[in-house]
């Protein structure tokens, strides 16, 4: 009798789970018992709240209380860790990695030092090696996707292919010869063939990338501009960066900044997404926006090579598409979002004399919608939200340095190293696990930018330039 | 025959062996194959070099090539990474972790914020709580060294004592009533007490710790000098860091800056650490040396709360004794000295408009000998130095951020993480090997704090304060 009533209240107990089961919804993947920062339009935030992931897209952002709802191929138990979108860089040329910590402070570096070290050593092995090594970093660092601007783009492409991220890879056009182009009109074809490749690639915009309007003519930035338009691709360039641009332009235009050049040759589009945009007046700003122009902030190379700081932060006010960006590891050094964060915040701080300036909030939103939106895809990334993509990082709460959080922005903010991502997610893939690299050998791509950077040191030397 | 020549071939490599074994230097840990710091005077780095210790102190420190002459009872093979000095942050108050992102924002923090929530929640428990977190995350930052100035400071006593740190703690003195005293008087009593008791500490400096000018009365400023000169101790004081200190130390004295005004009362010695000193005039720097005074500079909470960069540039190439500090919790946000590396080289930067300025050799040097010449432990602590205290950090450079290393002090304070500090070493011991805690239980500590952070949530909710 015993016996049989206890069968009874088992076999109860399973079909009711079994009917549970019926009504789950099916989920690919699922994050539980998480602090979510949606970073929706209201700045939803969930104290134990579960994200959805299915196929490559967010199915449900909600408060946790559904738990019991899904039934997922794989979960992931947060265990109260912050999750977030994944991070945007708007701005680095990825490549760089293997000539990072040489002449970090030689005066006029990119012009004395930079240009000819790219001449004697940018191929397409630099190219593919450093991206790789940067690729790792950014994605342990908690970047999903990232706007680059580089020579041999298609290997840069091969790359992020392979690693499973996210990015806006840009081909330069400079108008003096470079590794992959004789001049402008080489460029300009190799970039054409590679937007032709990849444009429909599922991860990957290709895009074209003038480095600066003063290295290239008003004709190469015309043609651009058409042409981006045709194909309907992004233009990446650095713009109102350096006190030299603004001469050589103001030269080149009758006395015009480097904006209103651009406005008047008709290269402002809301195609356009420039780099720095320090040396700005209000009425450049309201150009800027007028037009849609995308802008990446990179505090920490503007500082480290005391250029000065951008007035992102009215920028940011004013609604204009604004996101951070971390520029080369020549100039940064570092390439995760996530190292900006501090600098961003309390360097505005300091010129704005106002400690309530750019708050912590504010950053994390230039680091994801704002940046999302710099790059013109704030419908697809940016904020985690059903229909969305599932780009989505978890940021370790139990590291000593993120104890305690009374405020989840302020911990990410003023404490985060970016070695406190613990988990990478992009398009509904996991990259990163615990810090585990899953889809590509991190050791052999150590090793492989190591034996590289020997090359460098042998080419450098014999050349004889000076490493500091 | 074939087998007896081999026979005896290993019995005289076994006779070279223990020959060799025979004339060996025994020491108690040795770290080979190590890009060496030494931060000696001549700044000497040895790139696949040694560092041997017996007991708690450094016993050699060489280019490696007299390797096979030591015995060792324990051996780490850095296997190329960055061997330094551990690294001394000249200024915290290290218990103020459980408070760690709250209220950031708020102007005028200290007096609207800070104090009132230190008078409901400071006690010995959260002292003692804070303190071993604080401890845990400086540890595993490869601080080996730190100044602190708080209440109960003879509850951090006991923590550093327990982890194995080395520390100069400094009790508190302050007008208005606090946890540990009712007035300036009992904190001084409090003070003298613990000096008596931890006087004879091998790893503890007790000492005064009056808060600042404007927060104490000429008289117990002058009382506290006084004594410090008759025990021998430090006296450590926030020092021309507000524009509010330098009005109200402008009216009690008749136009005066806090410098001038300190040296007028008797109270610049060499006993005095001065941390922040942003407001100082060229003479008021004059003066600091003059009086061998100690300086903390702490750039990232300076900037945080708005107050303005430190002249510490001109401080450091004037001879100044000055050290990287980090400051509190509550203002930094993070206490790890390697924290401030990119901050203190590109702010720096970025006021002197001048990317050539504040080179990483110079950071590396606040952070470590100059850190040690702020506090006057220059003899024993600051430098990888045969004699001296073997305070020493392992940086792994394999993570991506590090790789590729052309310039070591680029790498460190362009490029580091606190979290990539791989193994620390405090007199000789041993206290994090591999990112794991050796003398603490790093989650019980971890699990008090949040335990703690709880209290503080509900105590700030029930006061009406609000966190934001
Ligand atoms: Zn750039
Ligand atoms: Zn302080």
């Amino acid at each position: 009798m015993f016996k049989k009533t206890l069968l009874a209240v088992s076999m109860t107990a399973a079909c009711l789970a079994s009917a549970s089961s019926l009504a789950a919804e099916k989920v690919d993947l699922l994050i539980k018992n998480a602090t979510v920062l949606t970073m929706d339009q209201d700045k939803t935030v969930y104290d134990n709240g579960l994200v959805a992931v299915r196929d490559n897209k967010i199915f449900a952002v909600t408060d946790g209380s559904d738990l019991a709802e899904y039934k997922a191929k794989q979960t992931i138990d947060a265990d109260g860790d912050i999750v977030m979108p994944g991070l945007i860089n708007t701005h680095t040329h990825v490549s760089m990695t293997v000539f990072r910590s040489m002449a970090d402070d030689v005066p006029d570096r990119l012009h004395r030092y930079i240009f000819p070290l790219e001449k004697k050593l940018v191929s397409r092995d630099m190219v593919r090696i450093g991206a790789q090594l940067g690729n790792v970093e950014m994605v342990k660092g908690g970047v999903t996707t990232y706007a680059d601007m580089y020579y041999f783009e298609d290997e840069v492409a091969k790359t992020v292919d392979q690693i499973g991220m996210r990015a806006v890879l840009g081909e330069t056009v400079i108008k003096f010869p470079v590794a992959d182009a004789a001049n402008a009109e080489e460029g300009i074809m190799y970039a054409v063939n590679f937007i032709e490749e990849y444009k429909n690639h599922p991860r990957i915009t290709p895009a074209f990338a003038p480095h600066a309007p003063y290295t290239n003519t008003t004709e190469t930035l015309q043609t651009i501009t058409k042409l981006s338009l045709q194909y309907d691709v992004p233009v990446m360039i650095h713009l109102a960066e350096s006190k030299r641009e603004n001469q050589v332009i103001a030269e080149r235009s009758g006395g015009k900044s480097p904006v209103e050049y651009m406005a008047q040759i008709g290269a402002l589009t809301p195609n356009l997404v420039g780099a720095h945009v320090i040396n700005v007046s209000d009425s450049d700003i309201e150009l800027l926006k007028k037009h849609d122009v995308g802008i990446a902030h990179n505090m920490s190379a503007n500082i480290k090579s005391a250029k000065g700081v951008s007035p992102a932060l009215k920028m940011f006010d004013d609604g204009l598409r604004i996101g951070l960006g971390t520029d080369g590891p020549m100039s940064g050094n570092t390439i995760s979002t996530i190292d900006e964060f501090n600098q961003v915040a309390k360097v505005h701080k300091l010129v704005n004399k106002d400690r309530a300036a750019m708050p912590p909030i504010k950053v994390i939103e230039m680091a994801t919608m704002g940046a999302a939106r710099a790059l013109h895809m704030e419908d697809k990334i940016g904020s985690l939200e059903t229909g969305k993509l599932a780009d989505i990082i978890v940021v370790d709460t139990k590291a000593p340095n993120m104890v305690p959080v009374y405020n989840p922005y302020s911990a990410l903010v003023y404490s985060a190293y970016a070695a406190n991502v613990k988990h990478t997610i992009v398009d509904g893939k996991v990259l990163m696990q615990d810090r585990n690299m899953l889809t590509v050998d991190e050791t052999a791509i150590r090793n492989e930018a190591l034996k590289f950077a020997d090359t460098v040191r042998k080419t450098v030397v014999e050349s004889g330039e000076i490493v500091q």
